[in-house]
């Protein structure tokens, strides 16, 4: 951590500065400049959480060095993190095809969607109960009983499964159907809901908040890993911009850059920030290129007639196109699929 | 409702279209184009929900004409709302001053605050107990004792207190202590929490998403109200944008398009915004001048020793010195307090 | 200037470091941490613009301490500039009011608004005769027969005129008619046109790009500084963010910030940010009260007639109590007009 | 063209506005709803461009159907447009590899790396000689003796060379020695300097400005389509937003989005988006994989000597790695380069 000076520090505010850091126990580097002072800070700087330097007068500006996640850093983890689900491995070249459709509507539904994504690649099966919409109005999603069928398709098809869990008080009845859990990016801050899984043993999809920066995403991370569940997949779905010809901006050059900072697998849902249908293939092919570890697409039979998100569903002969340019673009760029 | 059809839509397709809306008991008006054909939708709209017309291939667009929100709307409440918390009243002319500590800290701390902040013109006691933090490793909050220790400042200084609500788990214990709710900018599209607040009798402040448009948080306040609580308080704090010389930027303009919009109270939060105590008085008083309800602002009696949000706290006199310009503000464009 | 570099830089690498430094006849201080080194650089920093030391493998990142605007900066000349156009100053408690039609567009027109607006304060007139315009089919304005007529109107009302230099090209027949340069958000980097602005003698009104930082924008204003001119007003127009509800979200907190940073007066138009006339009013009073040296602001005779902007533009009569609200609450903050 | 009118929009108010519509030679058609009525407008709405129909007290809101672009829109063309630049081709499958360095800095350095980038695979070299730079005291470019040497190496490797037109006045040197125009960001809405390359006859390569729409940009190429020069080369190279963990934020989805709206190419620029080179290559192969037509890449020899943007420029060896991994995906996705 390094503490700026306004150019009218004095020499007593200075000393006072470095006496409440070592009053901490740490140390510090005073540098001198032409018309500044700067203080290098060295030690645990956890220890000044509580200490407000950057609320005193003679402070302009304090600027972090190092990151504030530990557990989520590749600093002290080099080694990608592989993460098993059933036997489905996500990371490390490994990847995660999670498909199936925004909301569970009937058990035919479902099965016909699941059948489907299986044959054409997908290793995980996803699927909506409960259902975070912005109006009141509008449908809130099966419930329990969509959790039912929902780990019925999975057995059926052998694929683990997946869902979103929206409160701390739907713990308990998420675990017993779901094989993952989901967060959903306005819960992405929701710190009740990220330490309520981190207790949990179920590895979780944390999408990044609509416009969290990818330092508050890696910090979300932690919350959930320093409760003691380490298996997080981060999963982005696009940030909120000016644009408004998609339903939001798909920061594809987030992969890279999340993967230069931590060791936990990163896949992309295309379907959410295209907001169309027509914008999915290519950007789930973009994604893989870039260096994902997997994709998370919606897919329905009759997307005409899907309760949600229908516009940005892909048909299941177009997720089997889909998959089909994936097989073909994977070996090239030399990652692997689970199954088939 | 609007439906663009795609130059290329064909009668058929257009018929099919016109078959949809109308199964679902709703009437249609066609309006041909030189090059595309648009179909107006009449009558109740939500009956349309789950008819997901945005992907059907000869649809180019869907265009909302009426409000998705209704309880909110000003359209059928044209006159102000005014909410009465324990004889505080904000709204249709009536400021409400909130003011207190980011955290509360200690007995002597709050006392000694909510002292000052009501002999300066504040008319509400904020201090948080449970703390949203950015790190696992910053401080929490002191959790209940806190909450004892506001009730017991607000009761000892004449002012109803407000916390802030993280989780539907707080629900009980966060309504023994405090008058009022606060939903917090990164919990503002927790639909869980929304509803669970809607259930309560207690006035809530409902702070915008970092992210959020206007809509969606006047959709927000409608996910409370649709539950029965009516007494909603919006509160400006600040958005996430390009901007880093500031924490977020202040959107003042809302303040008049949320009035024009609603018929609910809008307060503003300039010190989350700022994230330095130096741009927070010039904008409380602009917030004022722009036709807010209100504000909410950060007081410490030492703001360099405060454990959160130091940097963005009013001290003391600094808060006496922007209640007393307020006040020269507040006759001259007609609005009042209701104490002092 | 502080370099901060990996965890694994080497001995080597940091000698290197060094020795670029002191190569251009810097000082360094070095300040060794648990975990990683930092390397501070004390000297004219200018001399290591073409050293590009982030490139370096072993350099994580660069943190700039000091401001890289001179001429700008508060820091070398503390005191407000006041800005003398003909008489009328803006600037150290003076208020600026330029308010006229977005496009000029006939005699009648200018000679009404301009009467108009003389009557109720304003003491500088504005109007367009070059006009940006999104579409190349849209009207591109009246071109020199324009200036001629803002020349006429202005001596006929006894206020100095400004007007929108678009292009280098027209920096000769702007000058002969206009008191004032206006350089447009879309051209607020065009460093050609800056620097052309900058060799010129009269005022400019800059405004800050859509997407531009204060940081940039005091460059852009440095840019215009460092060619001799120093009469540059900055004016804060609205930014682009996400919310659709109004044109541009308008950032009053740029106000204080400005003033912190630069002795240069700052203005705001709030007309081409909110887009629509009923939000301008509550904006220009929050933009005097927030500390701004004055507003721009769009008036037309028949706004539901203006070729251009006619939406955002308030009428006669809108301004005359605009301005009626404006010199009640001027006296109550402290500021001045400089005529009526 | 629809106008959404208010609940409160009277008989008399409909009537008029009616009556505006058809004194321009359109046809409307009237729809009433429950609680609002809208009014479809029919023919060319160019007509209206000059009729402020937003600005009327009973108009809710105006809703394009159209696309305001024309000569840009696939719409009425489409095919792809295929760019041929002295022989190398760009559109409808075939790449442009645009390289070089940011600035040209010597004979030497700028013929090191044309060398190499032609072997790699470029098939159009890039060069800065007048530089647009945020602060006025940074290097500002070699000028027109950069422009010699630029192209002196495209002639001796055999490659049509691009270099920046920063203002009108630079059109007959530019041209001179370039055969391609290249717009920065900064000028993408410089509508006089749009004109101005939309009379000269050499192909444009049309930066998106920072916080451009897609449609602005649109627009803006439209701009220098109207003039007469139809040979527009669209390139993303990354948008502003909160992100700070990049220079910007790339955003490829923008590349299905133009190719369904337009017919003119886009190429992608990663370099200025990234800010740092090892996300360079990983974005250059996920914009094709997306669709782009083409790359533009900064490649230095020394990226820690180079006078500007080191940090994001690739050495000569990545790029022949990146053009490497691009040679063994481009076969698989279809598409195919000019050369080798």
């Amino acid at each position: 951590m390094i503490i700026v000076l306004k150019p009218t520090a004095s020499k007593e505010e200075i000393d006072h500065i470095v006496s409440m850091i070592e009053k901490e126990g740490l140390r510090t580097n005073i540098s001198m400049g032409e018309s500044q002072t700067i203080i290098g800070v060295i030690g645990d700087k956890t220890r000044l959480t509580n200490t407000p330097l950057a609320s005193l007068a003679s402070v302009d500006s304090i600027v972090q060095v190092s990151k504030p996640y530990k557990l989520a850093s590749r600093d002290f983890h080099p080694d990608d993190t592989i993460i098993n689900i059933k036997g489905v491995m996500i990371g490390g070249g490994n990847l995660g095809i999670i498909a199936g459709p925004c909301s569970i509507e009937s058990e035919l539904q479902l099965m016909n969607i699941a059948k489907s994504v299986k044959e054409s690649g997908s290793n995980i099966l996803r699927g909506g109960a409960f259902k975070p919409r912005t109006s009141p109005y509008a449908y809130q999603g099966m419930g329990e009983e969509g959790l039912k069928l929902l780990k019925k398709a999975g057995a059926e098809f052998g694929m683990p499964v997946i869902t979103e869990i929206m409160d701390t008080s739907m713990a308990g009845i998420i675990s017993e159907y779901s094989d993952m859990l989901q967060i959903g990016t306005r819960n992405a801050q929701n710190y009740s809901l990220l330490k309520e899984v981190g207790r949990s043993n179920k590895p979780v999809v944390l999408k990044r908040g609509m416009s969290q920066t990818i330092e508050e995403w890696l910090m979300s991370a932690e919350y959930i890993m320093s409760e003691g569940n380490r298996d997080v997949i981060l999963c982005e779905r696009g940030i909120r911009t000016f644009e408004t010809a998609t339903r939001n901006t798909l920061d594809l050059i987030a992969v890279p850059v999340v993967k230069e900072r931590t060791h936990l697998p990163i896949i992309v849902d295309p379907s959410h920030a295209a907001g169309k249908w027509q914008y999915v293939t290519p950007m789930a092919l973009a994604a893989i290129t870039a260096g994902a570890d997997g994709i998370m697409v919606e897919v329905h039979n009759e997307p005409e007639k899907a309760v949600s998100d229908g516009a940005q569903s892909l048909k299941r002969e177009k997720f089997a196109i889909l998959m089909g340019e994936l097989k073909k673009i994977a070996p090239v760029i030399g990652v692997g699929f689970n199954l088939n």
